[in-house]
């Protein structure tokens, strides 16, 4: 396809109807939730696999690092735009025309989710390819799936008469639907609203213009006062006064040129455990199971394990989700309401809503293996140029065992290199730093003890990553 | 009651279907189920507490320092037999009765399994001091449990004409019936097999020996040839020989003067986890909970964890048993079926099926925390007094890093005493051993660095538990 479409990936959203395995430090799609790769990494490789041009992210603060790192992975080349807050998806959107319409005044901008699954890719490509004349002609493409059952937890399009090529018009958008309603929109040939979108960047930016004058305003300001920072470039603090609206509320309810191209590519937005289920490889009795897992006499269920040996017996239709430190169990007819249980756990100041066990950092990650009263053990990876920052604490002294890689080491004014079954003692009050200059990872076992372990008791001294 | 009754508490079980709490490194028996301490505990108490003799332990030479860790907890003096091998429980209770007989010829044997729960202590001991005249007599008196409902899993008594005080003849014992089958039993007044007894130890043995000649001279010989050993003392090897049976099979079945006693004192085998669940406190739902738990929209469920938060939506009738590295989620109502899970998981060669993370020793315990493909963590508590074998590895170093008490530990021919904030290096094939002479326990981190981290890779060349 032409270089001249420049894919504009989302990856806004939370996604925590998918807890354990989706939470704020990891949301859905940052997590390898279908095989090795993130849906967000699947995505960037579907556009780099059909010819597209150079892609923009449009990453939240909070996840850039986690975005930069799986890019690397990649090893696809982009230009990364980070929000200051997120504003949802329509000031993301004007954002990521502004700074494609300045690179390229010409190119079509192909909007799309990071956290979606497109199994059929041909159709999907061949899709987007039939939305180009109606995109070039002005229109703000978006793309139906044709629907496969009546689905509640999607939005509708019904679709009007042909435009150019295969694109028609939108009669109107409807809301998530019940049941019933669902049925008769199937019945009418409506199209479930994929989210995903293709318009020339002028089009959305006059549309946007003439809806939200101030917003477009403010973000444009945002874009003009952009900064470089660690490989992206992060909007300027305007942002911060766009009205945070959807692109549907915003723009396509209400915008007079809009089109829809229909399309069937085995497309899902995994938005629950059940969707989740629906798209996996199934055995025989209909269970999707990933992991260590044992099942007996259990039908349609899914069981996967990030860790611990998981047994079911006598189930139908549960969901059995277990990280290491947080397991769900539930009706996966109702695992919409995991989004219920993760406010109520937010409203009881449990960590574990939002917080993944294993912490990801821009230099690597790390995760507390082990504690009690006065002591807690952690696993700590540094990636291959990583740099802690220069710190000291207070009320903790440290022990380092490195167990791969080769760390770089200062405590006080000593510097020294340590491998696998080398040990280092870090005093209460001591300034120290772990650093990696090889090129494998360092792994390395940390045991504090001190009367108080909290991650607040940090000074950083002097930080790569601007942290200080 | 009286001290010539000598309670004889068997330790056998292995509770395969309270699996994962319970498994063969630490079974049912051992394990809180209901409280802080185990059903063991509670029954050496409970026997304690109702004023009779000293109780003689029955424990698989597998489990003895598990028995007596927790006696010792306990503070109660008693005799502890150990079974070199397991023969069910007919064999352990002759063994028992012959010892007992060696001590107090006039003595009364009052059988307790060590896995029940009894929440009417006093309507337990008002059916014990019930049977003594019977007992006295020379009736092998069974105590049968009123029916609270057509229970399927368990076995019944019919009681006949009236014997000495409230005891009643035996008319027959009843397998384990079908639920139509247990509804008439119930009607007709039949009792469970609640697998408690009491009888003077030559009634027993008479009976026995009538039955089983060849076994109970084995046996004999094996008692005979009781040696001491840290305060327990192991039966001969000739308990090899004896035939595996039930004591119901064996004896009771086909014995002369059988007489039965009915109680109704809150009794239950905790047999399955949905009896647990019947046992247990509920909230307003029916939910019985216990640990780090969240409960969205869930009716009549068992959701118990000793780690990981755990948290369950829009459940009905479902068992959640969360362990530091093994999971259960099954129906409650076909969770006898966990005995075919671990059966099948013993087949495929799962050491969870069997193995706990957390590893008795004579000396405290033990437990992998993390790991990877050339490093290992664990923690290890000493209890005080303990002493781990002097000892060396080929394929590893190891890593200490002491975070409580005082730790006795010695390197090659250095000794010195490590206390929080220690560390000490054992370089791969030194000889090492840890000690703790004080009275706090030792809590350390070890972290182990090396190519291969099997537990096999251990030489002792001295131990203090004889396991050089």
């Amino acid at each position: 396809m032409t270089s001249l479409i420049r894919p504009l990936i989302l990856c806004g959203g939370a996604g925590a109807r998918l807890w354990p395995t989706s939470r704020e430090s990891l949301p859905k799609q940052f997590a390898p939730l279908l095989g090795q790769r993130s849906t967000f990494q699947d995505t960037v490789l579907r556009a780099q696999r059909a010819g597209l041009g150079r892609p923009v992210i449009m990453i939240n603060q909070v996840h850039r690092h986690l975005a930069q790192q799986q890019l690397a992975e990649l090893s696809v080349q982009s230009d990364v735009l980070v929000e200051p807050v997120r504003r949802d998806s329509a000031p993301a959107i004007v954002a990521g025309c502004l700074a494609i319409g300045r690179q390229d005044p010409e190119a079509l901008v192909l909007v799309l989710a990071s956290d979606h699954l497109v199994r059929d890719e041909a159709a999907f490509n061949a899709a987007v390819e039939a939305g180009v004349p109606a995109a070039r002609e002005g229109h703000l493409v978006t793309f139906g799936v044709t629907p496969t059952h009546p689905e509640q937890n999607y939005g509708y399009i019904e679709p009007g008469s042909p435009l150019s090529g295969s694109a028609r018009s939108v009669v109107r958008f409807a809301e998530k639907p019940a049941a019933d309603v669902a049925a008769r929109y199937v019945a009418e040939g409506m199209l479930w609203n994929s989210g995903n979108f293709l318009f020339r960047a002028s089009a959305l930016l006059d549309e946007y213009g003439r809806l939200c004058p101030q917003s477009l305003a403010v973000i444009r300001a945002a874009v003009e006062a952009a900064t470089p920072c660690g490989g992206a470039r992060v909007l300027g603090s305007a942002y911060e006064q766009a009205a945070a609206t959807s692109i549907d509320y915003a723009v396509m309810e209400h915008a007079s040129r809009v089109a829809v191209v229909s399309m069937a590519c085995g497309w899902s937005d995994i938005g629950t455990w059940d969707a989740l289920w629906s798209c996996s490889p199934h055995d025989d009795a209909g269970n999707a199971v990933n992991g260590s897992v044992e099942i007996v006499d259990s039908t349609d269920c899914l069981v996967s394990s990030s860790g611990p040996l998981t047994a079911v017996v006598g189930l139908r239709d549960i969901v059995v989700v277990a990280d290491r430190d947080a397991i769900l169990v539930a009706d996966r007819k109702h695992s919409g309401e995991v989004k219920t249980l993760v406010n109520r756990m937010r409203l009881r100041g449990r960590s574990e809503a939002d917080a993944h066990a294993r912490v990801h950092r821009p230099w690597g990650w790390y995760q507390v293996t082990d504690g009690g009263s006065q002591f807690q053990v952690k696993r700590i990876t540094v990636n291959p140029g990583g740099r802690l920052s220069l710190q000291k604490h207070f009320m903790r002294a440290e022990h380092w065992v490195v167990v791969s890689g080769e760390a770089k080491v200062t405590v006080g004014d000593e510097v020294g290199t340590f491998v696998a079954n080398q040990h280092v003692h870090i005093p209460l009050g001591a300034v120290h730093r772990l650093e990696n200059m090889g090129t494998e990872p360092v792994e390395l076992i940390e045991v504090q003890t001190g009367l108080y372990l909290g991650e607040d008791d940090i000074v950083r001294l002097e930080d790569a990553y601007e942290r200080v």
